[in-house]
């Protein structure tokens, strides 16, 4: 297997090449009988397409999804609910010569000796960032599920190339706050930080060039006691599920790496009661503790490597000949794609923290 | 489930509580009639150990597994191997005041919420630190049957409490480095910088604190094409087994955050042949693209809080009276567990890697 | 979840509902670069189809499948293959009055609880004997890539109504055998059994009833090895994939309830050397000991109920108004699955055998 | 793996060989805080025991389970529960001629083909039915939380070497008709029945042979709407779990081969309201409909092959000298395993039911 999640009851299985028939999912597990807003899915998809901003990939994505199975009279039926996603705008020829030449920073190598050289390579086969509009779908899904029980997610971006957003506020964050975020092109707290992040974008892909990033992510309304110890926890299932997205290369839980330069009357987070509720003053953590959520947000950061595909000459190798090569880029690229990794991470989020509900 | 690790056809399966009467592991799919060296075990274990040296834990640990299972005239014998590590030496007098006063930073409120106040508090309980000696055992038997496939790991210290070790040379680890970190008391690379750690640590547990850190890993060995797309490459099933170890709140593998101010052309790996074997001329992707082995060494970081027990009076709640509380943390605690938590990084990435190759 | 098989690497995710959009499937952990003959798939399916002898279904069901995903250049890819069938001569209005008056023998009234009526209750929803064609696109795949491995499967009906067709010789079945049972429209050994089972389906029919009966399956060119004890050998595997299929009450290896009246002296099956090969005299337990073949051939036998949809008037009762009630059942169906049973049962096993040798 | 149970959050894993330290389990995802009665769970095994009645084996089992975790103040914890049983009484050097020839009708030939050799030959090693009594402690342990949900299994001997005792009453079996068939040393319904078994069980081991039989299995108490459909219902789990007990060679749900004999008319259940209650008026499908509980009893019948050791020299192959040979089987052996077999068969579905509970 390579492309399920399997988390307790819940299970999300992917399919598809960028350049084959279609892509989709199924989902298994959901429960029975929950309304679904299929506007709202489309609108949460329209946050990972390709804008027409000069920002992302020029290529035109309808990305329209078609639900096969598992909804019925606008609600879950509790049995596998499937959508498939048609691949329409696909231009193969644009990928003639990476069919053996690799592109450096992909999977072009790796994934030929993963599959002795059968894998569909075009556009990057499985491998492609398209593979995230599934999945998308899928935490839109489980996005509709967590919010009817209160629990919100919202991811922003917070750094490109070095330009950096306000973090969350770790104690408290508002649904408004979150729905603010998601409506603007750019998902920031600060929209001039967005709007230099943008400058930065452009003079990248002026210079044949592409920047990376970080992407914040919260969850909040999950009550204290969801989660498990060692490996079936909220930090594992949500790394597992964060790294099936292409080019994230890091994830860090509250303070991450920084815990690496506190000491621990810093690092642990003072706990009080809040008119019946406990409460941490600071949340270090990120609202996880042993794998369980303690009520607190849960907030992570994750690290997005700059776009692979650069119109710039690389280094490479003709894998089947064995050659040295030296290779440009075709096609129609992002010169930064964190800002569609934005909702991808928020879908990764939600259904790593559905599946613990169920 | 909580404890388990389910890797294709690998899993481990871990029990046990601090205080209660034993700890263990099942490991059920190793192949059959691979040798295995106890002594070896023994010494990988004792890495993990508590050390006579001030830094951790006075807590005298014998910690010898026995073997009950799976293991027959020297050899692996395909059926489960068990493993139980009896505890002995538990002081449960001195976690008296810890039932109900949630230590901060600790699982002791979370799990009670989890368990609804039913799970074992006693010295942390499943959450305890010492669940990562099965563990460890696991990892230690893994990384045997790796090293007859010429597959070695390493972790060392790469930070505590801001003293930075040399990074390991992406391009090129030995066998021999590898083998002198793991002789170290401290696993550093640059002995100098574990004594200037050292300090570190005396002078937080003086000052009733603690410090926290970073541990750098390497896999060397491992072929091309050894991973998945998606959800079940090396990225997903390492950063599930390394979160199974309490205090990690992060991992990166290669430059990790540090793609966010990087630019493709930078970022992306030049390719080459070199004698007939594609390499990369940096590796900043630590080894990995789409979750596949590039045949490079493989290369994460891991962020380690500092211990959350501290001698220190801290804030927090008595959470079965609903009370706000101080507490002070009785018990042996180790000022810093990075030194610690070095083999546990390598025993968690053995499974996973291994669990590949079966 | 409750639509996927997960054994070991292999993993196979069915979707849809009668009288949805379509159904289909995704089989996640397929080797890479086995050719697969499409027509010969469409042959496999074709034997599951309704036939036009007046023995099964009258809806004209084309059930041609779209491969999507996970096939290219006449190859698997390794990536996960998925297949979708869409549901065109769907006559929904055939099942107004069974929305709430619950088919006896069905599993309307049972679904209707597990889903709290949300589910899709149109022609039995996710309960359709129909999904058994994905499971047959399935088990195609999975065939034809044992086969290459010189591994052959073959079912027939051993019995309809209580009569009986000839059993497998359970020591030495040929290619050629299987290859003819599986030309015939009713697919057994001895066609003069067939002809006389097709009396009594036609007579069951006139009678505006239906009949049972049993599907005998044989595994040859299975190395010995092949399995694993405990939870995850052969029947297991072959016991939850079969009972997939709906309408399959039994599943017998080997003697199966003939057991109960053998002594050990019958029963043990003799070994002997022949030819450097350990074989059995007899086969009394189908092939397989510990959950592990023998290298014999395995033998299974697969009770299959009466169609439950019956023209004949029946009680029941209206599970939303909770009032008893009286139901006849319109629509097409067959009066007996059974013939059609037999290339679901091969689908079943060719996927539970494979998912071993991956 | 192997020996692993995964059935959606619980999961349980069993180790040992017969002859080796230890055996033991461990039980993963039970639900926190449930009482456990341990005396209850040793009366549980007590029913699996060696009796000293000359019907089962010789060996003096102590087979008192040590509970390592997962159990404070005498409730569950939630997190995994582990025991481990000792191994004491055992007699290797019976089993020296056992190494290399294989004892028809058991795992030794096809263990050594799984294992190359390297498996723990010894008394069948991890194929030994001495694993069942780890397998009966956790159906034991899932036993007591079911009932404390008013879910009640029994189990009784339905024949043995062709003496039948009654069947349960399908419709309607009281918590009084399971206790007392669980007191008796042959679980029987009519205790003649029970009287006459053991006369054949006694002539077998007269003429150094053995008997099978037929377990009969019934849950109660179920409500309607448990399982789920294809892959993941009762009937998939309960058999996954009972063919992982050795010896079993068949499982039938309700009728079960039965069908093959039975019209539609008079197979399908009849439905009707009892007091707002839907029941069916016969329970032919054992009460189980497309994977899911109707809410009558649960029935199932399992069939249990003679013991395969029998002290009558055997025709058998010497699989490392590759030679004919011929085998007499010391040690001591039940003459017939059914009755032993009988609270096995109760754990299996004990922990399959348990699951889809959780």
């Amino acid at each position: 297997m390579s492309s399920e999640l399997h988390f307790g009851n819940l299970s999300v299985s992917i399919f598809g090449e960028s350049h084959g028939a279609g892509i989709g999912v199924v989902i298994d597990g959901l429960p029975a009988g929950i309304e679904l807003d299929t506007e709202k899915i489309l609108g949460f998809m329209a946050r990972r397409a390709p804008k027409k901003d000069g920002m992302s990939t020029r290529r035109s994505e309808k990305d329209t999804p078609e639900i096969l199975s598992g909804f019925y009279n606008g609600k879950t039926t509790g049995t596998p609910l499937s959508a498939v996603i048609r691949n329409t705008d696909t231009r193969s020829q644009d990928y003639g010569n990476i069919v053996s030449a690799a592109r450096p920073g992909h999977a072009d190598y790796t994934g030929y000796m993963r599959y002795n050289g059968a894998n569909d390579p075009r556009g990057g086969g499985h491998f492609s960032g398209r593979l995230t509009a599934p999945l998308v779908f899928a935490g839109a899904v489980c996005g509709q599920i967590l919010e009817k029980r209160g629990i919100n997610s919202c991811a922003h971006i917070l750094a490109i190339d070095g330009v950096y957003d306000e973090s969350f506020n770790t104690l408290d964050i508002s649904e408004d706050t979150m729905e603010s975020i998601k409506c603007r092109t750019m998902p920031v707290i600060d929209e001039s930080k967005g709007d230099e992040m943008k400058e930065h974008v452009r003079a990248a892909a002026e210079a044949l060039d592409s920047v990376g990033g970080i992407v914040e992510c919260a969850v909040i309304g999950l009550p204290a006691g969801i989660g498990s110890p060692m490996f079936d926890g909220l930090e594992n299932r949500i790394s597992q599920a964060v790294f099936g997205i292409p080019a994230v290369k890091a994830i860090a839980f509250g303070k991450g790496f920084g815990f690496a330069e506190m000491r621990g009357s810093e690092a642990n987070d003072p706990m009080y009661m809040d008119n019946g509720t406990v409460k941490t003053s600071t949340n270090n953590n990120g609202g996880i503790y042993g794998g369980i959520s303690s009520g607190m947000p849960v907030i992570f950061t994750v690290a997005v490597k700059p776009t692979p595909s650069i119109a710039q000459p690389q280094k490479t190798v003709d894998f089947i000949s064995g050659q040295n090569a030296e290779l440009v880029i075709k096609g129609r690229h992002d010169a930064c794609i964190v800002p569609r990794a934005v909702p991808v991470v928020e879908a990764a989020v939600n259904i790593a923290v559905l599946s613990f509900l169920i």
